[in-house]
């Protein structure tokens, strides 16, 4: 994917640059086939039909959309499935484990007392040349390959990245023909769930907030950028756990921000990022960079008041002098 | 493995003949290395001293023994460690089920209504596109590798097939010199256990005793293969689970006791292992040939006692005649 196109209008200045964090949004599917969903005309376009009356919804997409729930429903037994078998494989395990472990810590206590009884030296021959054998053909017996089989076939029909990243890009349509912010998205707190129309209220991750994030990063949407990472970020200093870095929201939001002139408020994320991660190479280099513009601005500014108080001093002595 | 030598004694006789069961006793590890502890030399001679005063026995043998002991009980904490990993992975893959359990249920009973909200629209592309494939990758995660590795590298020091038929014959030898019968050697009463001579008593399955019958039995010791298979069905008798079938016991039994002359019991074994199994093969075969062999037996003895009768006849009437 090519960077955000305004990243070429910033170069070098002074040997100090800004640099952006990468543009890795949505993950394509090693196997995906087509677009079924359509970017353009799929799911976007239902998704922004959702707060149409329901007659004037688009009818395909929204049976396209319903046989994936009932896709995805299949899938779940098949994983259930795949569970049982796994834990009734595990539960052998450990019922092999818990027998020896109680028998090895005998044994090695008195290996010649315990080596003394005639019976217990032929099952240790036994154990060792048999039925450590068989615990290892238990252990790797691959218990995944029905489910995996089954999600093979069934993922032939599922949406892929431009699927993901058209519906993302509705929802930031739909977030501003409805003025909505991203607070009352993200809790699910739609208008129209109070009112019963929207019966099944839906919330979003840190994930789900950052992904659309970097939707609207890679289209170099600097605006939901920043407000998609500030909720996040605002979900994470809620104590929400995921696997989402904090850094890494930081990193999106201060290059937002800063894109959009808000220079101080960059240089707060940034020094914020690096109170997290002190060694981050593009914090540490960008740090630098706002804060030399920062003072080439205040220079810039009282330069310019400096001017502005000597041509009124002059006009003063001017006026004076007349 | 060849098979049995007596067995090329039985020819075909009026088209029936007695089959046997397969000589498949002990199972040769793939990676087998060297045969360490001696058939001849190692673990048999080191059985074979058991009994000795400790002074006597081989040294080397018993150090090697003990490491192997110590060695196993490495594999059981590498083991452990396995089962704690492929338990946190499992517990991760079974919160995404529940989560989608719930979430598929609700979703199927009113897709319209579900999908109407944008945000659970958004999250099903998501999902789909990224979050099973992330699902995937967690099931396909194999966490046996560290523990596989161990057990790869430490087997190579592991005894072998001729080891552990070596340690079984030495166990029927002591049989035969203390003159042990096989359920107290198979519950670990061994003279000395009750003196404390043996404090590590251990009791003998299903499997050891079959085991046991079954390397009896490649050496045609139908002796020992009658007793250790008697053994065998007596635990299974007693309700002992375990994965060795009952019928294949009756068949080893049957045919070790054909083999020593006995065709009534010979008979009364492979009429069990019928019941258990109504279509197997050989135990069909040898039926007709038992009742066979049985009926001409009785043939002959009543021929025999036919001609005696006749002689003490012939006998009575020519003393009457002088």
């Amino acid at each position: 994917m090519d960077m955000p196109e305004t990243a070429s209008r910033w170069t070098v200045q002074q040997g100090l640059k800004v640099t952006y964090p990468p543009v890795t949004c949505i993950r394509e599917r090693g196997n995906a086939v087509s677009v079924k969903y359509g970017a353009e005309g799929g799911v976007c376009a239902a998704l922004d039909q959702l707060y149409l009356p329901l007659q004037c919804r688009s009818h395909d997409v929204f049976l396209m959309m319903t046989d994936l729930l009932f896709t995805e429903k299949d899938l779940v037994t098949s994983l259930k499935d795949y569970i049982k078998a796994e834990e009734s494989k595990l539960e052998q395990v450990k019922q092999w484990a818990e027998k020896l472990d109680s028998l090895t810590l005998t044994a090695t206590q008195d290996p010649e007392g315990f080596l003394g009884h005639p019976v217990n030296a032929f099952k240790l021959m036994k154990r060792l040349n048999t039925e450590w054998g068989d615990l290892e053909n238990l252990v790797l017996k691959d218990m995944s390959q029905r489910f995996i089989s089954n999600l093979t076939i069934l993922r032939q029909n599922f949406p892929n990245k431009d699927d993901e990243t058209g519906a993302a890009k509705a929802l930031l349509r739909l977030q501003d023909t409805y003025k909505l912010d991203t607070h009352s998205i993200s809790t699910g707190n739609l208008p129209g769930v109070d009112q019963g129309k929207l019966p099944y209220k839906s919330t979003m991750t840190v994930e789900d907030c950052f992904e659309l994030g970097k939707v609207a990063y890679s289209e170099s949407d600097y605006h939901h950028t920043e407000l998609w990472m500030a909720q996040a970020l605002r979900q994470l200093d809620e104590g929400e756990e995921t696997e989402v870095d904090a850094a890494a929201v930081l990193d999106y939001l201060s290059y937002s921000v800063y894109q959009q002139g808000d220079l101080e408020t960059a240089l707060d994320y940034t020094r914020r990022l690096l109170l997290l991660d002190p060694d981050h190479q593009r914090a540490n280099g960008n740090l630098k960079y706002f804060e030399y513009q920062l003072a080439k601005r205040r220079e810039a500014e009282e330069g310019e008041k400096a001017k502005e108080d000597g041509m009124r001093e002059e006009g003063r002595a001017e006026s004076l002098s007349r």
